[in-house]
């Protein structure tokens, strides 16, 4: 069965997925991430779609799934490179992406999650 | 087609391979590599290759090319995340990546690549 790799860079794991995600494929990726999350005590998990054409239901509850156990873990989660089209797309057919934070491409969701971590430094 | 995303980070580009690599892939990853150094001004290109079982020779070569065209256009390629089993398969078989460097994963090719970078500040 194939596996989606986990990069990890400092206290951010980065996914990139390329291939349709399959039921297995999917769930083996929630598996994977929540034991990454507290092997490397990650405060963040960025998660390219950028070569996705269509996210569908499916996709959609399986990044608020993997957002929602990330969130769990004391990790918050950012899903960039979303396409345009999928972005219109996703409006047309009325599914928010509903928990799940979005950033135009890795370089801001780094940012993001950067400005998080000194927030809750600061608090 | 499909096509592999290549992510920025800074001065370098990120490709994760997932997928095997058939001709017209490789040949979109060489073309989109190029076309993405060429426009960011990226010094650096990380490959990942974890989720790799076989590097064959095609696969050298494909990595051995990117590297030598990367490095007309001025950045260097580090390969990075090989499987031991991988690594063991190379030796046997004879094949060393020529012309490629390596290393252990993506922080440690960050790093190296960000110390190619002070030596040319140096120089």
């Amino acid at each position: 069965m194939e596996r989606i790799p986990i990069l990890k860079m400092g206290k951010v794991l980065l996914v990139t997925i390329q291939v349709d995600l399959q039921d297995q494929v999917a769930l083996a990726l929630q598996d994977d991430l929540s034991a990454q999350i507290e092997k490397t005590g990650a405060h963040g998990v960025l998660i390219d779609i950028s070569a996705l054409e269509i996210v569908d239901s499916f996709v959609g509850r399986m990044l608020a799934g993997i957002s929602g156990i990330a969130s769990v873990l004391d990790a918050t989660t950012v899903v960039v490179g979303m396409q345009p089209a999928v972005a219109i797309t996703l409006v047309e057919l009325g599914l928010s992406l509903e928990g799940v934070r979005t950033a135009l491409n890795v370089e801001r969701g780094m940012a993001l999650l950067a400005a998080d971590d000194r927030n809750q430094i600061d608090d």
